[in-house]
């Protein structure tokens, strides 16, 4: 289905034969879909096809390849061609590889930049001083800025010029003297005011900015909501930094719910594709939490140990285990995916913890109440006797409101004391209820069947 | 901290003394953070608020609204007024607005617009036909679409003409005589192009579009990958329908997202915010599945009272079945959660299970006999022996590959037969692992001491 495997081995004889023609061939093709292709490429057949393609058109395609395939490609094309490219990738882009070199890759590579652009370099460096998860990690410095006494026939004809290296045009940014940012005109407002108005009449001077150590969620958040295209950077002096675009957003969400999918399943965060991760870093990921799982379940069997007693004297209330357990983790799991996803996207905030509490006792309660009654018939049914089930159905109501509250209160411990909420995940929360279970069937066990048990004879 | 916190209380003195200059002072306001004000108020001074600002901008306001309190005002402020606002919102919150409306309220507002703007009655019928979650569902008619032959300069004077109105201006469409989509022009293309040219000699033929039915998830992925702001809509015979843009792809991944966290927890989706759901629907989500589960956890039980006489001759093989079958279910809540976003975000097709097979074989394989040494340990020091110690390793090996070949296995199967993955919730696959694996364990130690057992008394 995919264009690239369709076209790629007559691509291969045509690159071979008549590299001239490729050119022409790829005119009308999106970058994104030459860049699958060149991921399928041999590497050295990728290289000839990005030298054929004009230097612009080469870097789209190369900005969308991923950070490993361009550090391959960049290796054998030698550090000359490679810079020419990279100048004129996307600033962002182009700031993400350099992080992502080895250092002294990446020392060569800049100082071949510094050679071809300085201002590019130095552009590099800036962008590249912020953690890849910051406002200022995704932010891009091809906008387009202008005084704000310029008039709108002016803009006009500078966003003319410049609006082939800008990312993004939807905006245009007013600047002062201090490169403050100090009003945001829409590129649809500059069409509707007159060529003779100047930008300062007609721009808007409440802007909707975010500081450069903002974690990208967040900025994910105030986009979605302002449902802006872009969204300014903007330092504590109010200097405007960049521009970050909404194409990033969507990698971004993207990206932080993989993370979160995988955490609330006690899996460390991959971070790259399923099949592009070997098998050794999928190990690497999943042993460590399996292990501690492991561990914490070495205090169910002794819960079920230290009431040895009870269970060699009624063999049967070991049959329930399992069932009892699971409906309490179950429910567990149900309050804590709840819970966290309304912290992820700021339904929920730290201070409304009693409301959650509140709403998670009574649905504990309701829930386990229906639950109680099933169990209750089950065990009639099989012939375990009214006590019997009374025992089963009290531990049912017990297991779920308990499953329910430290399914919905530990996320919430979690986000007060700043550890991401996605880690109290259903694996870790059913083993908690698995051993507090076990103690909690075991312990009313024996007071509801102290008479029988008194009467058995001691084991051994 | 919300904007619409802190001013609420003095607007509503304002609104009562000088509602006049409220208008003034929202001029600098976001719509967003308006609405988040009106979505504060009390209903007639929210409506009284609506009625005192330009009706454009109030439109803005209202369309950012939930579509709940939408239909509240709107039978406050009467079906007159809120036509008039209706006819200004953008097309596409306009249509889902009127598909959330009860019908007989729904046909009433539709014959009022009628006779305001009877195009925009009929573009409504047309929007609201598409399923809310397609591509149909998420586009809108108000896009800039000019023939192609026009000249660039001309082009330009029909934006400034039209800019106000459409929702994305970012790219032309060129459309023939037709409808037909001929040709795209982003804004960027046509600034750099001289006033004299012709559009179809600066538009890009290599359309990517979508069609109307595709899914909202797929649409985003194909928004994401080409990193476009938006999309345009286009039917089997090519006519042009509308566009999506990327504003609402934020919104359809955020919501996906909620949608599978929830069933992966084994909770129907929910689809509204955590502290707007009642009580009574978190309970109708979770309810049936909690007994859907709960009923399953019955073959545990009976699993378990099958091998009876196992268990009351060796009373401590008991204690280990919670440790056991946990450390299946987070095995294969692990892999369930890997392959279920693998496939949500395309990574993994359906044709790939072979693949996903050997892959989650060999990491089975491998966890397990991690975790059995670490079981064996245990077993040991506790003083179990080393023939039972080597029934909880070999149980473990065996848990632990049945946990990560079901986890990884069932997803895949339930998206080749088109149900959502996500169904496979880890309670689901712990549910399943904890009947095989007791089976499993019981009837190992069954043969394991089989001696031990043919020595035994036969139980009274």
């Amino acid at each position: 289905m995919r264009l690239a495997q369709l076209i790629s081995p007559e691509l291969s004889t045509l690159l071979r034969d008549h590299p001239e023609e490729v050119r022409e061939l790829l005119d009308e093709i999106h970058p994104e879909d030459v860049a699958d292709l060149v991921g399928e490429l041999e590497d050295d057949r990728g290289v000839a096809l990005l030298q054929q393609l004009p230097t612009n058109y080469a870097a789209q395609v190369f900005e969308r390849l991923d950070e490993d395939r361009q550090a391959q490609l960049m290796t054998l094309m030698g550090v000359d061609s490679a810079a020419r490219l990279i100048v004129e990738m996307d600033a962002d882009e182009r700031a993400d590889l350099y992080s992502q070199l080895p250092p002294d890759v990446g020392e060569t590579l800049l100082e071949t930049i510094e050679r071809v652009d300085p201002e590019i370099a130095e552009d590099v460096e800036e962008l590249a001083r912020w953690p890849d998860t910051s406002a200022g990690g995704l932010m891009t410095t091809d906008y387009i800025s202008l005084a704000p006494r310029l008039t709108i026939g002016d803009a006009i004809n500078v966003l003319r010029r410049r609006a082939g290296d800008a990312e993004t045009i939807d905006t245009i940014f007013a600047l002062d003297g201090s490169e403050a940012l100090v009003g945001v005109l829409p590129i649809r407002q500059m069409l509707l005011a007159e060529p003779g108005e100047r930008i300062d009449e007609v721009m808007t001077r409440n802007i909707i900015a975010v500081p450069p150590e903002m974690d990208q969620e967040d900025v994910a958040r105030k986009l979605a909501k302002y449902d802006f295209n872009s969204i300014p950077v903007v330092d504590a002096d109010g200097k405007m930094l960049g521009v970050i675009t909404s194409d990033d957003i969507l990698d971004v969400l993207t990206e932080e719910q993989s993370e979160d999918v995988q955490k609330m399943a006690a899996v460390e965060p991959i971070g790259s594709e399923y099949f592009d991760t070997s098998i050794w870093i999928f190990l690497r990921k999943r042993a460590p939490w399996l292990l501690v799982l492991f561990f914490g379940g070495f205090f169910s069997a002794s819960a079920m140990k230290a009431y040895d007693h009870v269970l060699a004297v009624i063999t049967h209330l070991s049959f329930y285990v399992p069932l009892l357990v699971s409906a309490g983790g179950n429910s567990g799991a149900q309050s804590s995916s709840l819970v966290i996803r309304g912290l992820a996207i700021g339904e929920i905030q730290s201070g409304d913890w009693l409301k959650v509490l509140v709403r998670e006792l009574t649905q504990g309660i309701t829930l386990g109440v229906l639950l109680a009654v099933f169990g209750f018939g089950r065990a009639m049914l099989v012939g375990d006797g009214p006590l019997f089930a009374t025992l089963i159905a009290t531990t049912i109501v017990g297991l779920v409101v308990m499953g329910c509250v430290i399914g919905g209160m530990l996320p919430m411990l979690l986000h007060r004391i700043g550890v991401d909420p996605a880690t109290s995940s259903t694996p870790f929360i059913a083993t908690l209820i698995d051993a507090l279970g076990i103690l909690l069937y075991l312990s009313l066990a024996q007071f509801l069947f102290s008479e029988v048990l008194a009467a058995a004879p001691s084991p051994g």
